[in-house]
């Protein structure tokens, strides 16, 4: 059962988080360097600010990649008597290796809640983000079961939907299925950027398409560089699709075009 | 003003437009290969099978980009007393130029409604398609200025903003706005595809940058093989633009990779 939380990063993910488990119940403590933000949390009553002098069942590093990976060394020391100690940042592989190294891998489980959107920030952060949003857990070599069962209780008090996944297939498939979109949304959105042409000039499609350029650079920048060696073949394969289909437009052969957007409209349609 | 129009093709532009003028009292004659969506618009009492028995005042071709360069020339003698042909096509010039060479360039404005999504036919076509929805109108060099505000009224008549653009600048523009939106998410779909990712594994956002891969095959054929010269450098672009972000991933340098996406954030950022 947990009674106590730590949320350390009061941004769209750690800021909804301690909104949920408040109103749950839980006796939420609120870190953030952004003082504004741990005072909006303490004067709505959804946490009091983090002093280290209470102590918590569970630790939630919900800063950046970069800065996650560094919080656990600064507090390795503060970690006692605490059951799980979790983040949830978009990789899973370093900072599992990292909890391993600090010698508090076996109450750290990382988290990748699949929540959220463009937006960031204690203001975007509000209460049922996590509502049946798959969750990833990715524990350490040395992990307790107990901690693993925490987390998956973490989760599913705030309505998510935990599943567990070894930190290094977690990393491979993400590169698909988050940082190549991000990836394609980005490129694509640069040059339409570069081509004079605004976001307003598209239509409903094409702002689908660029909406995640809207994504935080600082947060996605720790991301791909974390998941370089992921993220590298995921980018040549769309190369590789980019190229045929480039081939297929020169060679003004609709039937071979309609075969190529045929086989992504089939993909489309499994899950339209 | 308008009192009669024949809409030739009954798919979610067709029919929609078919839907709307009939809602504002205009005697709508329809025409299309499938029987059946021609009968469900008369049973609905929204059109009247189309005989050309009946004089109109317009002539909308809302068959597929190809079929509607095609019908011109079979339809030209029945265009007597015709004062606008118009089509709904996404691309301008092709359509612009045949229609000049039948002789009926007096009266013909192309038409590119930005309205509809990936979904097609009669069934997916609904009233309001067009409130607020852009509309490029593209004349031929001989076109009447009746012939423009016609086409004008026919659309703002069902809550479009009409806007004339030369058919030449119009390709031009839609090879970005449209037509490489289009590609990049059909080819980020395919690669995915090729990966064994299914469209249920991905999250909001990259539902959102594949939606566009379940358009049409049939149209987007159509369209990317009309407006190949234009839809090339486009594609060459983005390709550059994805060499440029495989470059930075692989140098691991997070500020690189930071500007990179910032640029791609501050281009959303102006219109979010």
């Amino acid at each position: 059962m947990i009674e106590s939380a730590a949320v350390i990063g009061l941004g769209l993910i750690g800021g909804s988080l301690a909104r949920d488990l408040a109103a749950k119940g839980v006796h939420v403590f609120a870190g953030d360097r952004d003082e504004a933000a741990v005072r909006a949390a303490a004067e709505q009553g959804i946490a009091r600010p983090l002093t280290w002098n209470e102590p918590v069942d569970v630790v939630v590093l919900a800063a950046p990649v970069v800065a996650a990976r560094e919080l656990p060394g600064e507090l390795a020391g503060r970690m006692e008597g605490v059951r799980l100690i979790t983040d949830v940042g978009s990789t899973k592989r370093s900072i599992v290796d990292a909890a391993e190294q600090l010698g508090i891998g076996d109450r750290f489980v990382g988290s990748h809640p699949l929540a959220g959107d463009h937006r960031s920030g204690w203001d975007a952060s509000r209460t049922g983000l996590f509502v049946g949003a798959p969750v990833y857990l990715s524990p350490c070599r040395s992990t307790d079961a107990d901690a693993v069962e925490l987390a998956r209780e973490l989760w599913t008090m705030v309505g998510a939907v935990p599943e567990v996944m070894d930190a290094a297939e977690h990393d491979r498939r993400l590169a698909w299925t988050s940082h190549l979109p991000q990836a394609a949304s980005t490129a694509l959105s640069r040059a339409l950027a570069a081509a004079g042409i605004a976001r307003s000039d598209l239509g409903p499609g094409g702002r689908d398409v660029t909406r995640l350029a809207g994504s935080s650079p600082e947060v996605w920048a720790d991301i791909l560089a974390d998941n370089a060696d992921e993220v590298l073949p995921a980018l040549d394969a769309l190369e590789v699709e980019m190229r045929g289909l480039r081939q297929a437009v020169a060679s003004g052969d609709r039937d071979r075009l309609r075969q190529f957007l045929a086989s992504g409209r089939e993909w489309h349609a499994q899950h339209p």
